[in-house]
């Protein structure tokens, strides 16, 4: 059975952004707002392996992804699970965010693993576990 | 000199809710979506003492709160620092958080910290030290 329920994805597909967490060395959180995608129970991230965050997710294998709309009273959930790194296969995910963050009508065309290599794209993929903080997602 | 520069301090002006992190007692980040006030350097939220969020605060003595706006490009940024639970003092705060929660026009009336305490709320505060992961700030 899927982590994420029904009302959760609704949360998903509506939303583009959210608040990625990972931890930092130190041991203290770390956020930063990243667009993403989903891919069943997967959310995917496009990032370059030397970010901060990217580092983090390799180092502790973990990382959530908070979620909100943009009005009152905010539907908003928390996923998490572990977390790693992709560098093959990613082609189809980083052309569906670049779309979303161009807002283009339509993805650019998919690049191959070598050619994100080269201009240093990864994804940051979370296998959700758990959907916390869920709050008001029955007025979605 | 304030952690705050003014363009971070215009995206604080603007918005009223943000994703607040700290960390779990297994190291993993939590975030969970919250109201905030400014005042000065800090960034204080009602909560309840027992909820895991202000557990992890008063145990780690640090929390961050990532702030959006709702429209592309998103500007954002990230404000982090010390985090304490506080008791006293806490009437103005709580009762301009309530009305950012209710939308009311007026806040309601400042009730003692007493009355607070005996409806278990008290102020998360975060003494703003680092601002990081801001994007597009001059677009504010």
């Amino acid at each position: 059975m899927s982590a994420i329920s029904e009302e959760a994805g609704k949360l998903l597909e509506r939303e583009r952004v959210g608040v990625l967490a990972t931890t930092a060395p130190d041991g203290r959180p770390r956020q930063s707002l990243v667009y993403f995608v989903r891919e069943g129970d997967r959310l995917l991230i496009s990032t370059e392996p030397q970010r901060l965050k990217a580092r983090d997710a390799e180092r502790t294998g973990w990382a959530s992804l908070a979620v909100r709309t943009d009005a009152q009273p905010y539907p908003s959930a928390t996923f998490s699970g572990p977390a790693q790194i992709l560098r093959s296969g990613i082609g189809p995910a980083t052309a569906a965010l670049m779309q979303r963050i161009t807002g283009a009508s339509e993805p650019p065309p998919e690049q191959s693993d070598e050619d994100l290599a080269a201009v240093n794209r990864v994804i940051l993929a979370i296998d959700v576990e758990r959907v916390t903080g869920s709050s008001y997602l029955d007025q979605l």
